[in-house]
């Protein structure tokens, strides 16, 4: 392999196999991180109105269930008013309150593979890609936009995860905060 | 299991085993996240002197090698002075040039399993968890701390992969920038 190091000045064009390749990997990721973990880790968060790693889980299966490939197939239908439905960043509260982290994560991994199968079925082309919706919040969007923002948000949770799992030591660090700047991390809540 | 949820305010006393339960992990979850991964998302950065995520997992095995194991044992020598060696941030530069992410990420997960079996062969008592040592630019810290912060440490990297990866998609995802603010996060290097 060629070493080579871009930085992000240059970012990368969205590139149907690459976004595939990191949606398949994120069940495996969160089974890593959180399989079988102690709850002193799994339901800990940031503060008030923030996620702890359940809840996190929870909200991925959300978007697997109402979110991406829904707003997808929208696209694809192509109405003369594709407009997505609004979604709901805390459907997840009252749908899993007496589930396990365990079953959480294997759905998770079960809905995110059927989905990609989906996304596979489609053969999508360029053209296709290019195809616009209406989001609730944004306005116009493309096929291609909402799929980059997929693989966003699964890592932005990822991030997220092992930021709230990294704050449960906050204070056991002791001197090292300075230097271990994750624990003092996004002191607000936003997003 | 019973369902709770902590805020960050209260947040966990050192626990050696819930330690060790999250050090264990990182291999797997680097593999999970980086395994036969597109040089595009491993090679790629945050911009200058930044880290790609081919660059942490090089970071961390230099931390396998060079810091809290050694450091531990410099602290439980209990020498009339016990100070850390300084800690070369960009060892793994040079290390690395010519490795490939698979290999390192081998070599990461039998150094990390190594060291764990060190760490669990000391059966390390709370007396011995108080012990101090010296740190070069931060002074007194105790075994404790140190490894509390080896799990902050692994905690904060992961949490830097995803992010760099998300970046890549930072003009990919379009009007979507401002509901991910991963893509936007910590424009200048901080740790």
């Amino acid at each position: 392999m060629r070493v080579f190091s871009m930085q992000c000045e240059a970012t990368m064009q969205f590139h149907l196999e690459r976004s595939v390749d990191v949606l398949r990997r994120t069940p495996g990721v969160l089974g890593a991180m959180l399989g079988d973990i102690d709850a002193a880790w799994s339901r800990t968060n940031e503060g008030p109105e923030t996620f702890s790693p359940f809840d996190v889980v929870g909200h991925l299966i959300d978007g697997e269930e109402t979110d991406w490939i829904p707003r997808a197939g929208i696209i694809l239908a192509q109405s003369a008013n594709p407009v997505f439905e609004p979604y709901d960043r805390f459907r997840h509260r009252a749908r899993n309150a007496k589930r396990s982290l365990e079953s959480l994560l294997a759905e998770f991994a079960e809905l995110r593979a059927a989905n990609l199968i989906v996304l596979r079925s489609w053969h999508l082309t360029e053209a296709q890609l290019d195809l616009p919706g209406v989001h609730p919040g944004l306005g116009r969007v493309t096929l291609r936009q909402l799929l980059a923002a997929w693989v966003v948000h699964d890592l932005g949770h990822l991030a997220q995860v092992a930021r709230v799992m990294a704050k449960q030591y906050r204070d056991a660090i002791g001197p090292w905060a300075p230097f271990l700047p994750v624990v003092t991390d996004h002191p607000t809540p936003r997003s």
